[in-house]
Parts: C-alpha cells; sequence; structure tokens
C-alpha cells in the first residue's frame, strides 16, 4: 500500500466492530425507542438531525472546531445562531423540538442566552404591559438579548452582588451603577459581543433604602450600528478551557440612565414617588433556577453518553499487546482494566438517563402547583434538583476523564472528540451553582427534614426514608447471590445514608450544646454535611435506576442486560466507597468480598453487550466528531484524514522555517568546528 | 472609581494575601532552599530566571499562550528554541542548569526532542565512529533531530511495531518502509515540521529474518531547502487539548534506502554480507526509561505546586458568602470544603517532591552501577520508578483537576493559568508508560518478590517489607493522638499493602491450581493486581515522605509544619481509602472516626500556614502566568487587564456583526409584525 491510499476510508464497518455487533443480545433500536421516550420521539429526532445536518455550517468537523482563530469559531458560532433562530421562526418548533435541535448544537452558539434566559426572564418577571413591549420584539428578533447576574467578585453569593439600581423620583429614572471592579458583570454568555440589551440583576436603591436585587432592561448597543452605548464598557472575558462558541462578557455601567418602567415589576414595584413595593414571595425565582439544574443534569448525560461511546467504540477497534501468547493482539476492550475503565461510565449515562427522566416529570407536576401558586413542593423539588446537578455532573466529569485516559494518546488528540468532551465537562460542575454549594443545601434539607422526622412528622418524598424506625438492621447480603438483589442494594444504599446523616445531624447538635452558635456547629462539619449529601444522593440515583429497569416495559433481553448494568452500578458505587458503607456497618468485610468479586464478574457480563449499549444512544458522527468514535470504527484512517485540515500541513516547510531555522542552521554551519 | 481606573494593579500586595503571610509560624526563604536543594542552588535559579525572562520573548503573558493559532504558537516557539540553543552554547550549561531551564519553558518548545531524545539516543546507541560522525554536527546544531518510535497503531507494545528496515547485501543499504497505515510514526514530537534527522526505530530483517526494534538514522528533509526528501511524508499530527507549542508529527517511511553505517550499532551489528549478531542485553535501553519516569515525576511536582500555588493564594483574596451573619463575607480558604479542596494537592506536593529527590538519588546510584555493566539494580529500579510515575502522575491530575474546581467559575478562563494546568498535565498519565502499564508492571515484580520472599529469600529495597513474619498483627492506633505518629502510619500503610498483596498471590495461584494457564490467572484477576500496585507505591510515598521529614536539618519551625503536612497526607490517603484499610483490618471502624476527626484537626492546623507553603515553591510570577495566583494577590484586577489582550476586544464591534448580525436584524426589522 503506497502512503497515498493510507487516507482513504474503508467502505465497511471495521469487522473488529462488527463482530461486537453480531453478538448482541438484544435490539439496539428497540433501546434507542425507551431512552429517546418512544419511537416517534426517534423520528422527530432523525428528521431534526437531517434537517440541520443538510447545512454544511452545521457539520462541525474537527477542521473547524479545533483549528481557528477564537474569532473565527466566534463569527461561525454567530451565523449559526441567526440560522437556528430562521429554522426555529420557519418551522415553528415547539420548545421539545428545540431542546433536540441544541442537544445537537451542543456547543452553545453566540446567541443561546436570547432564548435561554432574555426571553424566559421576560416572561417571568415582566408584568402584562412590559412583556408587550419587550418580549413582542425579542420574539421577532428585533433586540437580541441576555442575562447579566454573575459579577467578577459574586456568583454563589447573590445577596454579595454590588452592581446599584438608583432611583431618582426627579427624572423617574434608575441611574445604573458599577461601583467597583468586583461589581462588574463577567461571565453572562452572549453579552461580550452579541447582545444589544440585557437584563441585568441590581440591587435596588430608593428613598436612601437597599431593596436587594431586582432585574433591570437596559440596552447595552446601538440597534444602528452596534457601538456600545455611551457609559457602557463591555467586551470578551477572555480564552477559556472549552466553549470557544460563545462570547462570555464582562459589563460596566458608569451612571446609565433608565427609564423607570426598565425594572421588570410583576414581583415587586417602584412607584413614580419611589415607594418601593413587593407583591410576590422572592422563592417564585425559584423555578427557573430548578429547571435550569435539570437541564444541566440531561447535559451530564449528553456528555457522558457521547464520552463512552467514543471509548468503547474504539476500544473494540484498538489491538495492543497479547493476552495469550500464542493468539493475535487482543482488542483492549478485552483486558479487565479497561473494563474497569469504561463500564462504570456506561452503567452512569444510564443512571443518569432514567433518574434525570423521572426528575424531569416530577418537575413537571410541580410546575403546575407552582404555577397555580402553590409553592409547597419547591423546598423539595429544590432538594432534589440540586442534588442531582451535583451527582450527575460530579460523577460525568470523573467518569469522562477516565474514559479519555482508556483512549491512551489518541484520546488527548482534538480529533478525537473526547478530550474536548472532558473541557466542555469541566464547567458544568460550577455553573448554576457550583458542586459543594449544591450539596451543602442538600444536607441543610436533609437535617431539616431530619429533625421533622425525629419530631414525628411523617415524611414524604425523597426523604421518606429518616422517618425510618430504629429497628435493628440486619445487612440483606447472606451470600454472594444476595449481592445481585436489586432491592437489596437499594436497601443497603439507603441505610447508609440514614445513618450517614443520623451521625452527622448528633454532630452538629454535640457542638451546639457545647456552645457553638448554630453557623459555627454547621461550618465545622462542612465536609461531614457533604458526605451526608453524597450519600443521599447516590441512593436516590441508585433507587431511581432500579425503579425504572424494574417498571420497563420492554423485551426480556433488553430488561436482562439493563439489569446487570444497574446492578453493576450499584456493587461498583459501593465498592467504591466500601470505606463509607463499612463504617456505617451496612456490610461487613465479608460482604465486600462478594461484592468485589460480583463487581469483576459483572465486567465481563456486560463486555459482550458493551458496543450495543452505546450504539443505542444513537449517536450521529457529526453529533460525537470523533475519529476514535465513529459508527465504522476506522479510527486510523480517520485521525489520519483529520491531519489534512490542520493548517500547520497547509505547506510543507513552515513559515517559521525561513523566518527562525535556516539562519540559525547557516550561522551554525559557518561557525567554526 | 470610574471604569477607566479598574484596570490599573494596585502597587502594594492585597492585603487580604499580606495578612496571610505575617501569620506564617516559619520562614518561607528557609523552606525554598530546602526544596531548591540549597541556598546556592536558590541563587542558581534566580540567575538562570532572570537571564530567561529578561528576554520578553519568554515572558509568556496569557495573551501570547492562550489568544492565538497554533500556526503562531509553534512560529513563537521555534524562535523560543533557537534562542535556547545559543544559550545554551553561550552560557555552556550544565545538564542541570539545562533542566532548571526546561522547568521555567514548561510547554516545551518546538526543537525539545533534539536535546531530550535525540543526543542522548546518539550517546547511547552509537558507536565510537558512528558518534564521530552524527554525535558532533548534532551538538553544533548542524543537524536537528528527534526519536520516532510510537506508531499509530502501537504505543505500549513495542515487540507489535511496524515499520520494517530491510537489508539489502547487494546494495548494503536498508530499506525502509511503512507497510500498513497503523505502521506510520506517529505522536514524536519535533517531528512534524522542525527536525531535518530523526532516529527511526524498525523491525530489523536480514537474511529473510526478524531481529527484533533497532534504531536507525534517518534524514528526513534536505538540509538546503527543508522540504521532505523523496519517499517521505510527514506532517503535524493536529492540534490538542494542550501542548501547543510542539509539533508532534506523524511519518510514512516509502522504501527509503540508508546506508548500512546508519543503523545505530552499539549493541547490536549487521555485517556487510547482512549477518546479525547481538553484542549487548536488551536491558541496556531500560536505563533512559527509567530517567524518562523520574521526570515526569518531578513533571508531577511542578504541576502540582504550581496549581496549588494559584488555588490557595487566590482563596485568600476571594471572598464569598458569611460563615457568621454578623461578620463581613469569608475569605474562601475559611471554609472547611475549601481546604479540603486544597490541602490534599499541598500535602502532595511536598509528599512528591521529597519522594522524588529520594528516587532520583537511588536512580544517580544506581546509573553508576549500570555504567560498570552490572545490571543487577536493574529490575528494582524498574519498579520504583514506574510505580512513582503511576503513583505522582495519577494524584497529581486528579488533585490539579479538584484545585481547578475550587477556583470557580474563574478557574475555567485561560487567564487563570489553572485551566490550562490540567490540560498540561492530562498526558502525563499517559506518556513513557501508560499508568495501567506501569502499576501491572509493579504488579509483576511484587509477584515475583513475594515468591523470593516466600521461599526464604531475604529481600532487600522496595519490597523488604514483604519479607514480613506473619506475627500477629496489632493496630498501633490506641487513641485519636496515636494516629499522629509517623511510623504508626508507616506500619498501617505497609500491612496493608503487605495484606494486598499476599492476597492477590493467594487468588492468582489458586486460578492457576484451579486449571488456568498463567496469563489467564494474571488477566483475571488485573483489577486487583492494580489495586496490589497502587497500595505498595502509597506506602513507599508516605514512608519516603516521613523519613525525609524525620531526617530533615531545619528549624523547629519547619520541621513541625512539615510534620502536620506529612501526617495530613497519610492520614487523608486512609481515609480516602478507607474501604481497603478496613478490609485489610489494618484498622477498624473506631480507628477510622479517630482519623477522620483527625483529618479535619489537620485541615484547621495546616490553615495559617498555607499561603507560606505555597509562597515556599518560590514560583516567579511569570512561570505561573496566572492572573489568580500572582505573588500580589491582585486577581480581580488581573483578570480584567487580560482581557485587553484578546483579540475579541480589539474592535468594539465584531467582524460577525457587519457579515451576518445586521443583515439579520435589519431583516427582521423589516417583516410584517
Amino acid at each position: 500500500m503506497s502512503y497515498l491510499e493510507f487516507g482513504a476510508i474503508p467502505l465497511q464497518v471495521n469487522p473488529d466492530l462488527q463482530e461486537e455487533r453480531d453478538q448482541a443480545s438484544f435490539h439496539v433500536t428497540e433501546l434507542t425507542h425507551i431512552i429517546d421516550g418512544g419511537a416517534e420521539k426517534t423520528q422527530l429526532r432523525k428528521r431534526l438531525e437531517k434537517l440541520i445536518y443538510s447545512d454544511p455550517d452545521f457539520r462541525r468537523f474537527p477542521d473547524v472546531r479545533t483549528f481557528g482563530t477564537k474569532s473565527e469559531f466566534y463569527g461561525a458560532s454567530v451565523l449559526k445562531s441567526i440560522k437556528l433562530f430562521q429554522l426555529r421562526k420557519e418551522h415553528q418548533w415547539t420548545d421539545e423540538e428545540s431542546d433536540i435541535v441544541h442537544s445537537l448544537v451542543d456547543h452553545g452558539h453566540a446567541l443561546g442566552l436570547h432564548h435561554a434566559m432574555f426571553i424566559p426572564a421576560l416572561e417571568r418577571l415582566a408584568t402584562d404591559e412590559q412583556k408587550a413591549k419587550w418580549l413582542t420584539i425579542a420574539k421577532q428578533y428585533k433586540i437580541l438579548g441576555t442575562y447579566a447576574q454573575t459579577e467578577l467578585g459574586h456568583g454563589t453569593y447573590l445577596q454579595g452582588l454590588e452592581t446599584t439600581a438608583t432611583y431618582d423620583p426627579g427624572t423617574q429614572e434608575f441611574i445604573l451603577n458599577t461601583p467597583t471592579i468586583s461589581a462588574m458583570k463577567w461571565w453572562p454568555g452572549s453579552l461580550g459581543k452579541s447582545s444589544n440589551y440585557a437584563i441585568v440583576l441590581a440591587t435596588l436603591i430608593t428613598r436612601g433604602k437597599r431593596h436587594g436585587m431586582h432585574p433591570f432592561v437596559v440596552q447595552l448597543r446601538s440597534l444602528e450600528d452596534h457601538q456600545p452605548l455611551p457609559g457602557i464598557k463591555v467586551g470578551e472575558i477572555g480564552a477559556k478551557m472549552g466553549t470557544l462558541s460563545t462570547d462570555n462578557g464582562y459589563l460596566i455601567l458608569n451612571n446609565i440612565r433608565i427609564l423607570r418602567e426598565n425594572m421588570l415589576m410583576k414581583n415587586a414595584q417602584v412607584s413614580p414617588d419611589g415607594t418601593f413595593t413587593a407583591s410576590a414571595p422572592n422563592q417564585a425565582n425559584y423555578a427557573t433556577m430548578v429547571l435550569l439544574r435539570v437541564r444541566i443534569s440531561e447535559f451530564a448525560y449528553t456528555n457522558i453518553s457521547k464520552a463512552v461511546t467514543i471509548g468503547i467504540r474504539y476500544s473494540a477497534v484498538r489491538r495492543q499487546s497479547k493476552l495469550d501468547p500464542e493468539e493475535k493482539e487482543a482488542k483492549i476492550l478485552e483486558y479487565q482494566t479497561q473494563q474497569y475503565k469504561l463500564f462504570p461510565g456506561l452503567a452512569l449515562a444510564y443512571a443518569i438517563l432514567f433518574s434525570t427522566k423521572l426528575l424531569k416529570k416530577k418537575y413537571r407536576e410541580a410546575q403546575t402547583e407552582i404555577m397555580k401558586g402553590n409553592l409547597q413542593s419547591l423546598p423539595e423539588l429544590h432538594c432534589e434538583t440540586s442534588g442531582s446537578k451535583a451527582f450527575c455532573t460530579e460523577h460525568m466529569l470523573k467518569e469522562v476523564e477516565i474514559i479519555r485516559q482508556s483512549c491512551g494518546g489518541h484520546g488527548y488528540l482534538a480529533a478525537s472528540g473526547i478530550g474536548m468532551m472532558t473541557s466542555s465537562s469541566a464547567p458544568l460542575v460550577t455553573v448554576e451553582g457550583e458542586n459543594t454549594v449544591m450539596y451543602l443545601q442538600v444536607a441543610r434539607y436533609l437535617l431539616k427534614r431530619f429533625s421533622n422526622a425525629k419530631s414525628g412528622e411523617q415524611i414524604e418524598g425523597c426523604t421518606s426514608y429518616l422517618s425510618m424506625n430504629h429497628a435493628p438492621y440486619l445487612c440483606p447480603f447472606l451470600s454472594e447471590k444476595d449481592c445481585r438483589n436489586l432491592s437489596s442494594l437499594c436497601d443497603v444504599y439507603r441505610y447508609r445514608a440514614f445513618i450517614v446523616i443520623s451521625r452527622v445531624v448528633r454532630t452538629v447538635q454535640t457542638d451546639i450544646k457545647d456552645g457553638l452558635p448554630q453557623h459555627d456547629a454547621f461550618n465545622k462539619n462542612l465536609v461531614h454535611l457533604v458526605r451526608a449529601a453524597r450519600a443521599h444522593c447516590y441512593f436516590n440515583v441508585v433507587k431511581d435506576f432500579a425503579e425504572a429497569v424494574k417498571e420497563l416495559d420492554a423485551s426480556i433481553q433488553i430488561c436482562t442486560v439493563l439489569i446487570s448494568l444497574c446492578c453493576f452500578f450499584a456493587v461498583h458505587g459501593i465498592v467504591e466507597n466500601s470505606g463509607d458503607f463499612l463504617q456505617t456497618q451496612t456490610i461487613g468485610v465479608e460482604q465486600l468480598k462478594w461484592l468485589k468479586n460480583l463487581q469483576t464478574s459483572l465486567l465481563a457480563e456486560i463486555r459482550p453487550n458493551a458496543v450495543a449499549l452505546v450504539d443505542a444512544f444513537d449517536y450521529h458522527d457529526i453529533t460525537l466528531t470523533s475519529a476514535l468514535g465513529s459508527y465504522d470504527g476506522n479510527a486510523y484512517e480517520r485521525l489520519y484524514q483529520s491531519t489534512e485540515k490542520d493548517s500547520m500541513n497547509s505547506q510543507e516547510v513552515h513559515s517559521s522555517y525561513h523566518t527562525y531555522l535556516k539562519p540559525f542552521i547557516q550561522e551554525m554551519n559557518k561557525a567554526k568546528l
């Protein structure tokens, strides 16, 4: 074969991958329908994929994604935004359809915040009159907006935000200011270069009094020439680890005057004379945060399922070393250590999938109540979504990184798609509620519910087990076989969570009894409180996964493989956190031995269906954008092909040779020996 | 303050950071000298820093590092290479001096492989005659070379390399070929665009017989115009997660004929008639691999110490939320959860530092023996360096990522320096021996030594504890106070390693007794074998750290703080792996409770010296390149300042507005309501 032929992609699927598909015990399409939520949903997704990918601007191949300047990416991303707006209008997409399209254009787009935050905020926070004014033109794309909350000095602690909006009754205007460097808005997407409007969150000051954070509509740039308006300094905050396409921005406001009517007044009002009134509880704002956290759990599913698709397909076509000295080199997927890197991620993808489906259902039910003004379910929903957000993103990021490592050196190449996945997964542990803060909010809720339970209240919802009566616990695992029982596994997780929570409650209470103020007692036990929240969340995800599998309306083949996977997920979680389980005496050392054996047995059991289980996620090759993970498995050819598009290869001799290298070599040759 | 003043960097150190420095219990300079290896070494380093950083081309600010094209980076990197070559010649740097400079130019440089691999390989593998020919002109930079071993299809399994060198006695030449796509060289640094020569590793075929892998000197590019020679296809493999400055390359050889004398013949020869003879054992090649692994452990120290410098300094100047509702917002360093994210990395940095110093000393001693032809110490050195490489890089990468997360959103910005640190840390778990493969090599050695010990042999070196007599083990922790004893902590680690290793030996032996071939028994237990190797490595690092601290010739203040840190390192490791310690019954649940309490007490104990402990690493601001971690702690001003250099901000209105956005907005405004 000459080197000119190396780049040609074989027409057939790599036989090593085909062999995997041939040995699957179930029909992949059936599982794909379950994942999508029904055959008709799969069809809808495929129709939208076809529509989007028929446009070359949406075919993001590695050359576009990895070999350009930030400015080029951003420009391409503006174009994508506009095309999406036009398609959305033309096809009158429902929210569901928009969500599907968004999951295909996964690296965000320049004007993404317009639909993601600007319009929803107007819908939520504007009066009817204000909606008529702003929402209408926003939906017509006559103005393009974003939502500016986070500041350079404050993300988590909203009460600390420093931007001010001072009411001037003389002119009936608000005067917006950025009083210090840490007060500048910093991070909002679509802010740096794209938007001409923003909803700015600022501390309202009227009649010399501060009234907390409120939303103000502020025009940032001229609608004629896009120049920033006088008094406004706005720009890009700079390169990040990933998310090249978004112009996360900063914003400095210098005595910006806006009309009184630009304060969004659905929940609180300032009258012309400066009188402040609040008409709705602050909690109403929670509902949107809650939805965003559900969304992020869904992103976690997307990232881990893509990563494991790449990792498992590549491991089926990469051969390295010999298992048996007499045989040819083995697929790396055969190695137990490789399975141990990949299958936890595979199981996690399905766990997050089913758990998030359930959470979304709960969200919808609660949302209906909230719209009716019944906020009762909000604290529970807040706990569940905070916990889900933290658990899913934490575990996803960890497993994506392990999967990247499982791809060896090639996983470090941009063309692999998996390196970029770690970069785009990294922010999810921080955005929309930093994970440690999320766990501590869960912990606060757990402490409250625990004390409710203690005082005899009947607890319902995700913390109902806290009213567990103190009957002596007996480990349900009397033999290795028992460890396969999903109900028993759930029991073990439940009891472990219960013990960990009750212990930290006791410690905090003791510290208070010993004279510490409540906040000090809490602060002294932060590490233990996070542990308790993690134990609670782990139990919930295991339980959700187990229940979903039990209730599944599917073929026996699919049920069998998902039961194995769910069992592996639960067993792996115990082994990985075995110190906690042993310490709470929910299992003993004998049980741990059985669980470790079962864990490796399950690796072998899952092995034959590994490729089919990732095929079922049904990612389009363009969505994956991975030379290692393409459906046909021709990884080496695709890697080699990707080099052709690298700008470094556009010339045989790089320009720096002429500038630097040649003069140097000439000088060295002239030098005396 | 107007927004124009925001960018000015205050002249004084941030008072929040100064306060930390004022409360340190020890003299930072004293610790810096210990880290550097003496006051004169610190002076040497500072002299070289001054020399290098006086040249603006070496002042790598975020603008240079993060806002350009790959091609621009590479060009700048070629220039840096040449300047380094010139400086090296001019100042006649020793190897030590070169190493120091290399640690300052940490992202590698385009021609880095010339000194790192090409010249050492010639020194190691060439005959005296060949040295006279190649080494001389290589040292004079008349030719620029690299070392091409890894192929697209093979990294770990060297026997699988497919490039061939077939001897033709008719012309007394070797004919080099890349027979398949997976045989192309892929990954070598400096190969894509920079080098005009390479040492190519290829399977030697002579007289119809294969003789394993041997090194051949191959000219790749013309010395006149740098064009690839006929039959050679060479180029860049494409963008990666990090390491922008190196041209990792691919190479396809199509019937390339080279002289017989181009085979480097120190250890094996082909005579003119094609007769093959080998004169040295293959093991001689190990020594270089071993050195590279020590180097990588040193890189692990560099990365974790830089990351934790950034994380701790930033945590001292960032204030968020209130610990006490009556007080002002707290430094995030005050939060126990934040300390729990940062101090394990801090302790790890010192653990790797001391452990690697010791390893390097052992390497030097062994090297002297090896040069004398005594290869006896090689297997032990191989085990120690493989284990150290895997342990240090695995833990470093994990902690760097946790530290990145501890910096919140700003840690995701390129200007923070920490995001890039994760990208540049990521390859270290794969290069020069993939970590899982490394651990399995350690495991193989452990099994062998265990069986030697069993048969009564007196074991020395790092596995000497395998000859432990089976006296009943008693946990040395009888109270929480005992858990602070470094010797006792070492004992616990030692015994845990011993138990884990003996159990996996038993399992493998049972599987063999049950009829499995040895390789199958091994493969069936890969996961357990890796666990055993990890337990061994953890013990060794804890022991090295504890011994170094005990033997330290330093002030009482420094000894005290390092003892706390070492104790924290050991205690944290037990808590994190408590399942293993409980399962091996090296500790019980009561002890674990004490250890967890001690762990949080130690967080509070280390807290006042946290900043001083990272100051002692003494990184120059240019070396750190971090807006968050600069010595003066003016993080917000530096972040804002970094945006000025972003090309996205060179114009108020981005070009895409004119191309895409304006026509779209105009169209929307024309559209009917």
